[in-house]
């Protein structure tokens, strides 16, 4: 949950949304930095912002350079000011929380960690959107939890919801950055691969740009990502709607647009794969010929 | 190939060999610093260390919290001074860059990116590894194009023909982070989806034990990684040879060893991953139904 | 659509369903002779009857064998008499059939080819039951186009709408000896393997026998099979069902349960294979890495 | 082992090789009478012929109406009369039998159940084949234990083998009709499907085609199988074949040539289908997304 359009780094969002922006968002800390070495698995505490600051500076600085608009402030499960949190099992919840921010005086952005069957009573995607807008939240959607098109799937039920209601509210989306198919209604969670095992599950940049389009097709217009969603992933979006906002992002200083870097490459063949058609279309091989493509979920 | 024993970052390295210590390397620098939007791909040349040295330095942090012994010069693929270049794909000119070096009066590890087929004129991995002990490489072995078991497998024909020779050196291994048993002699560049769609092949920090396990039984003493190693999988070479080491790397206190941190989550079967056997018989799906398991290398 | 407890061949399946007795179907004719060379992919016509009697009486035998209570007079897809066919994609028009049967003063068996999905006009598996039963089917469920589990979800659906409806009818279940858990509403001729690239789905005696007890538990008393049904999957539904029925089917002399017969092979890791976890747990590789797992309908 | 060109059905094998006509073998025995009742799997004997001759002569039927030029004598593993065994894992053991038959004064055709590794004393396939052309065999090559392209792999080193040594002699295979890339020395019945879970690994009409094809540009023309051969994949390989050798099988009459019979099909989609390019180019899905696509044999 994030106060829109209060001061700082948020300022803004809320207008961006307002006057038909996309809101290109950030992505994951806490894996990311566990791969780096600087959070433990587990509780997932945000320490390392005291203790690494570099660590977490740098990582601020990749997403912003990939395109970012937002500047979180990370304390994902901090004890205090929970205020970023956006990791909200049960609609009841999180109407409380939207309450307590709209007495404040702050438009609210309000995310649930829920896929397309709904939170953990059996309240669907689309009654969940209904019931934060009415408790005040201008901004709703969906983080972590899902793989891109899960989390798109749920998506869609809350603008359903919404529009069979007569709500109005800006969407937002921030799906992991691992395909999860096979999860339940628990996410990615209850996968046995989590969170030691999910790298062959983790998106491409071309699977992150499909999300993007198809994001912004459906009318999210705050689309960015959590769990999973490294740097190069939060580039794609803003590649993928470059046209939409007009600007291409810092990092694609060093990104050929669909692969075309490859084309002064010495080898023919490599030089062939420099083309939308060729990564639009290619299906990736686990080089797993000994595992599933998917698991049981535990619960 | 890198000068040993020399002065700098790299000082000790053959000593330590000579003492029978094992020396873990360091990972990926071009294929994570792209991801994290500083390196363009294609010809990957190293410019980020002039235009992005703190985006640089914080990998290099990282590798050295990873337990890495060593701190290369990342200038893989520059024009000038191109000792850290370990990416010959024929024994002969291997040869000639051993020659230069070692009439430098330098100590030389020499590394080629073949896998068991040989190199490019045939020349067996047993042959490769004769010949460049011959011209005065005193630690030899492989890097890069190839993935952990295949780059082991390579390790293992190399030994044999040192044996079989009566020559003697340290041997080396830097494989590749991804999993590539369908490649050909050319490695992973073949592959259909080198270089943007190679995350299904992702090795996970388990199977990253496995390797550092094998290698170490295998007799080699050098272990490292190239693209797609990043600094957890470092970690994991260093965790399971901290028996035989003595110690610990720092980022271990991010690292419950195989999944222990596990055992406070909140969800008991979650907690039921807390443990070595859990993660060690693991199957890891891709999450990806649509997907075949193989490739076939485009040469 | 049968026309049961009539004459002949048929006589009493309705009367064992009454008794609370479990009826054993009969499996696959036309894919099962196809590949015997008797019938030709496409229209799919039965003249085999007339051409290759013998032919067709020998599958007769094998299904016998294996433990069928019924004995189809095969002419599916006939012009004339077509009152074997269980093949209605739409409510309204098994509802006309059974109408007319019943007119004819016979109890009648109605089974539709659909999905849980329901029918090609949105109509549900629940509600295209209580139609048939309203129609006055005495026996209704689905048959072919779907493979077991997706074939006892429509069921279990089925199931529910008669419950909901207060109707009453005995239930009959004859999937695809396929799986196609990627099957869309038209089943899986819109998979693009159909019909002659069908074998890597083809079903173990295993998964059989665990339809065959699902479907007890479901309630379900006509258990049989469709296309891709061979003769020692029926028999797995009448070995499975053995302690239900009270007795064991002729082709069971040629069959030890659960792999029993291997416990004489002189490889001891071939006898180890002789017991009921390790079929029930295998999980059968397709020998196909280049494959995937799932395909995308054509519709 | 078979007496070629004695009496009986086997007449004039021998002389059509000499001819250079093509010799379409038959199918798959026993695995095929266990799955339509007739035999139990395990010690696999062959007394159906005795007590159910009609299944056993419906089959001889339906591979004779396949296009197969040979009619087996059903005798294998039977305790007297082993003429019919081509189950040698000895090149030693195959070539006593090669010599007594020889002795008999009959041409002799010896297969041997190996694959590319040779047989169970390191004899590579090379050797194998010159020391039964040594011994008198005027026909040699492979059946069973091994899939089609892991077969054809070994009548590739039996030509080089008898080619370097200046020997000569026809070649035959017979290779299993189930995908075995994962095998060990073994064949398949080390692979942990074998005999109850091989269903995944079954060849389509179309890997067989391309079976047939390859095996006669390698310059084997005597093309037949083994276990898993239905009669539909020995029409494969007849009408494969057919240009070559002047005519088409009888149960051609039931098979439009490459998926052609889809042509008259209600659904456009389908029709679309009946076309070579289609079903040449088909990556069949298995329908399975929990299982892997390669196991690791037992031994």
């Amino acid at each position: 949950m994030a106060p829109a359009g209060g001061p700082g780094a948020k300022k803004g969002i809320l207008e961006r949304l307002e006057n038909g922006e996309v809101v290109v968002g950030d992505g994951s800390f806490l894996l990311t930095l566990e791969k780096r070495g600087y959070v433990k698995a587990g509780l997932w505490t945000p320490e390392a912002v005291v203790e690494y600051p570099n660590a977490v500076r740098q990582l601020h600085m990749e997403f912003l350079r990939a395109g970012s608009n937002v500047m979180q402030t990370f304390t994902f499960s901090a004890n205090e000011d929970n205020m970023e949190s956006k990791y909200f099992e049960h609609a009841e919840e999180a109407m409380w929380a939207v309450e307590v921010l709209k007495a404040l005086g702050k438009p609210v952005a309000a995310t649930m960690c829920i896929g397309p069957d709904g939170d953990m009573h059996g309240v669907s995607p689309g009654e969940c959107a209904v019931k934060l807008v009415k408790a005040g939240a201008a901004i709703v959607g969906v983080n972590c939890r899902f793989g891109p098109s899960t989390s798109l799937k749920t998506m869609k039920l809350m603008k359903a919801g919404l529009q069979a209601a007569g709500s109005k509210a800006h969407l937002m989306v921030q799906s992991l950055g691992f395909h999860t198919p096979d999860c339940g209604k628990g996410g990615f969670v209850d996968l046995p691969e989590y969170p030691f095992g999910l790298e062959p599950r983790a998106a491409t940049r071309w699977d992150i740009q499909k999300y993007a389009r198809e994001a912004y097709k459906l009318g999210v217009r705050y689309i960015g990502g959590c769990c999973g969603f490294e740097p190069y992933h939060i580039r794609a979006i803003a590649e993928e709607l470059a046209p939409e906002r007009g600007f291409w992002p810092p990092a694609s200083d060093k990104h050929g647009s669909w692969g075309s870097s490859l084309n002064m490459h010495t080898k023919p063949w490599i030089r062939a794969r420099a083309r939308r058609e060729y990564w639009e279309n290619l299906l990736p091989a686990s080089g797993r010929p000994f595992c599933p493509s998917l698991s049981q979920p535990d619960v």
